[in-house]
């Protein structure tokens, strides 16, 4: 059976985060969303608030399964039995980056496969910051997360200071 | 008529900026420059300081107007009556960053047009932020910004702890 | 009076190409789609069959017209005074060659301004070359061109040795 | 049962060619090597030779076949009940190639998908075309290629005018 | 006498510093590996720590030494009588900061040259930043930076709050 | 007694590359333009012009020597007792094939190191392929080339079809 793990800091999911979860979860028998506590980055949302968001727009897709972890995502992998890891790649990502983790994590267990699958064109510059940013100007983000998303964005920064 | 904002957080502006402002009044019969507020990112100086500063060093500009602003870039735009947005682009611009926010606009508001101007040759590597690195660091940055943001980069920085 | 000038290729011209003109012509009081012989670089049109290409797709444009050009873009310019010089540009764009141009450019006539336009969304990974080589592949280019260009590229594409 | 296909030039097949093979091998049920013709841009081995080459340096992997195409990928895929496409991504790929061409194949089959491999670390630098580069200056290539292109290379440049 | 200089911050010191710096040090009379006080961007360990790590792992180079630093290296180089400041390149390197830098630095003092040594391909994706964030989530880091500094992460991060 | 060699194609020299030339003699006590033949890149110009080019330009710096050479640098390196290859470094740069040539020189002797400078900001974004681009158009080079070269170039294109 194959198992994939598509980890993030969700914060918070995407449409675009979405789609990838969607298309994944055809490919493989078992799609697990992992996403990171990362405390030390301050993310908007708790990772209970990312795991319910995520939850609720993934609810459809019978073998996806929402969870939070802290850790290396290699070790989680292995602790799930999966051997896969998926990483959404868009024309706006950090290559760079993702080059060095996948180094990083290939070094560390070299068994684990990372697979790149492309943003679809309409989230090609979609991002949870790009995101916040408008909601924070009061924009429109409708378009771009799911429905309880923009309704928690809109909460949350009602309550920030101007 | 035709009504063109240049917006940023101009915090300080450079000469870079005002190249651009230069070029840009002589393209349109109106430019605003527009500087946003923008509290969550902490600035080293307040709207009204920048405001001042921006407009010191574009006083020739007959058609140029300086305002402090809070919100989207594009319901400014809209309040305005402005169809043009100006961005300056480098060779060290963050184009991922421009290409997102020029779709996240187009979606919000299709009849904004955006245009970029290229900076200068002597502009290509200036920012604020090197701007202000440099200055914490106590060198001469009199060739990149105007005269009196020089002079309240010093004072600034003289006040800071070491 | 505002008198824009957009060059290149066009070998052949696409919806994206489309697409600027459109919005180029709503900016300016004329705009001069001007078409590069480029003989050195055999293109796949005639430059007559680019110009009869390009009229046909930019029809509907009353301040548009469309020639054919040899030799630099800054001297055409001059002669048809033009100050503005429009570009595309796409996530796919080759920055670098923009700049080197765009310097190039300034150092010959520092009154010129070159202003780039960002492609819709739809089109950021829209090119000419991209084009043919699926028109060579013999997939359907329907949604990328012109219907006579589409036409056109069959046509070429037939006649070639598999 | 997952099929998926693996193309392009191998003109000739890399050592980072092989990983990738290697590794997609593992994940699918089955794997198409796809070698396409690409007469238009006069490969340095025929099709013929090219497919040989890859079948020799992939005899181990019982579940991947090695074919010579023409045509569009996606209309291969169709054809072998393929629903993947492997392409690998090198910190020296061209992502924007990538990118277009991807979007390109999404809109001409949505069903299709397509998943990057990234390159291990020592071919992070390898390719083709460099290591023909290489080998037309007679130096070692050996540690780059199969050992029977590594042959072939050499006769390949031993017969060139110098 | 040739002297260099090798400004950073090396919070910590990775082996691939070291690689440069033990590179350098075969190319020039003399090497001064300095290290930025950084106050400004709260380093995790204090300048002094950063000194004796650098020290330890540099022992055996006789002709390098290791200094703190605050101000402008350029500065720094003209005290010491240096001529070339070394910075490493990586395919993960910001380029276009490095070109900011260099050319605000050649405007403070064309006299100084930069030279650029790129990474072992086994530093390629090597960075301070990514150790610190692999040993915070209690990762392996033993093959990416000098044993002490292996030791003092681990010590770092089990006093953090999780 | 430090050797250096600075390869390239030089066709023809620019003023970007005298620049470096002239910097990097400083550095070492010896400097070794070398011309690589390209045959199959069909030069412009032919070797022989090429070096004759470069001897006029550098006539001034007494401890250069220009010479053409055929195959490998990293044999040439080793046949002049150089330990140092300089390759300058533009905005424009090609990066990602600076990297590969890097690793794969580096693969085929450890010994040799490459150490790259970084253009002046008046040449970052001039290339011997642009100054032919204008030069064939006729437009004015005499900025970017030695002056024997911009003549050179003029009578180059006078002479071929329109």
């Amino acid at each position: 059976m194959s198992v994939a793990i598509y980890p993030g800091s969700f914060d918070p999911i995407t449409l675009g985060h979405v789609d990838i979860a969607v298309r994944a979860s055809r490919m493989f028998d078992r799609l697990i969303v992992a996403i990171a506590h990362n405390t030390r980055k301050s993310p908007t949302f708790t990772v209970e608030q990312r795991v319910t968001q995520a939850q609720e727009a993934l609810l459809d897709l019978k073998n996806v399964e929402v969870i939070a972890f802290d850790g290396l995502t290699i070790e989680l992998a292995q602790q799930k039995n999966a051997n896969i890891l998926i990483r959404g790649l868009r024309a706006a990502s950090d290559f760079e980056f993702e080059f060095a983790l996948y180094q990083m994590n290939k070094q560390l267990n070299p068994d684990i496969e990372v697979m790149f699958m492309m943003a679809g064109l309409e989230h090609q510059f979609l991002s949870s910051s790009l995101v916040k940013e408008i909601a924070a100007l009061n924009g429109d983000i409708s378009q771009s997360v799911p429905l309880s998303v923009s309704q928690a964005l809109k909460d949350y920064f009602s309550k920030q200071p101007a």
